[in-house]
């Protein structure tokens, strides 16, 4: 393990988010000064890292020395000081993840030092504007929120007439290495954009009310989207 | 290879399943007899797959002798003669499949040359009920064609701001992984299921019109699918 620079570094919070980045830093030689479980802050660190929630961040803020730098970790908040160095990833307790896969967002354009940690942890770093960062953060709800509940709801519908999830999972694996390769609007299937209407027409059928209408939408959605005209 | 048995199977149609299913059962040993691209059917053969579109299944199903067996290879339809032979799988051209790992789902449940053909190919065979059948091919919709579309959706957004859809892909792979080990349900993340009223308020803000149905619609079924009372 290097030692990297004399940066002292100071992580606000306790929460997954905090333990990884933690590990992180450590491994790519940098001293962790304190992680921070709501006992006093250590004032004479080099860079304060902020991963709390959303809502608290601006408290927590306000505790670092105001002539020190920070930076938060949050896809979607705005703060009067400090930078921010945006892990776009999801951490869990006790389930490693590669840092050097993961995407680094950094802001302002202007911080050599959190450019220099962001490229001693990943071989993904890049600058964003809030707008940028925002927008991502959007993209990733669809990305990965919607999916992971429309898989709730195909288990579901499953279960329901004794089937497994597993009976699926191969061909969910398939859709997603389809777009290892391709955009996912070239690798589109399924009876929506084909306008297969007797298939449609037997699916809404057996589709209880509260999952016709994301039926209806997704399907109208797909249509307007692969629409030519 | 070995031989396996002396039947001899005619395949009915020219698209990615009739193309796939034909190598797998070369490959365990059957003797296809023909891939048929529309011309003459061989009439003296001991088993006849079906592997056209949809509409068409009815019209072919016609040209096979009525003594004889058959099955389609299709999720959704249903056929007064004969059985189903359903692979739970998406096929396309150039791209090997390991069918070992590809359910197959069998209909009816007395048809033991159905169900020897389908064990010589997959690991992972199930009799199927029509309804069951249908079931399936409607959460397919839901876990592969519809999760497709919302990657759509997050690619043009990310496109909007100049921004590559690659930098959500560790994060896409990463929910992917989550339900491998966890019903989907489990795994839940993201503003929805928070309730995290300020982000769904700075995303409803950015978003058009257009996917503004789509965000509330789902943003709606993840609190209503989690909601404890």
């Amino acid at each position: 393990m290097n030692q990297n620079s004399d940066l002292n570094i100071v992580i606000l919070g306790n929460g997954n988010v905090a333990t990884h980045l933690s590990e992180a830093l450590l491994n790519a030689g940098y001293s962790v000064l304190q992680l921070w479980k709501r006992n006093e802050i250590l004032r004479d660190a080099d860079l304060y890292f902020i991963a709390v929630s959303d809502d608290a961040i601006e408290d927590v803020s306000n505790l670092i020395p105001e002539n020190k730098p920070l930076a938060h970790t949050s896809g979607s908040v705005e703060l009067s000081r400090g930078g921010v160095f945006y892990p776009l990833q999801t951490f869990s307790k006790n389930v490693e993840v590669d840092w050097k896969d993961i995407p680094i967002l950094i802001e302002p354009n202007d911080s050599p030092m959190l450019h220099e940690i962001a490229k001693n942890i990943s071989n993904n770093v890049q600058v964003t504007t809030p707008e940028q960062r925002r927008q991502l953060h959007l993209s990733a709800v669809f990305a990965c929120n919607f999916t992971n509940h429309l898989w709730t709801v195909s288990e579901e519908l499953l279960t329901k007439k004794n089937l497994s999830f597993d009976l699926l999972k191969p061909l969910i694996y398939q859709t997603f290495l389809k777009i290892q390769n391709h955009s996912p609007k070239q690798v589109q299937t399924g009876p929506a954009i084909r306008n297969d209407l007797k298939t449609l027409e037997k699916h809404r059928k057996i589709l209880d009310e509260k999952y016709l209408t994301i039926y209806d939408l997704l399907t109208q959605s797909i249509q307007n989207t692969h629409d030519s005209h």
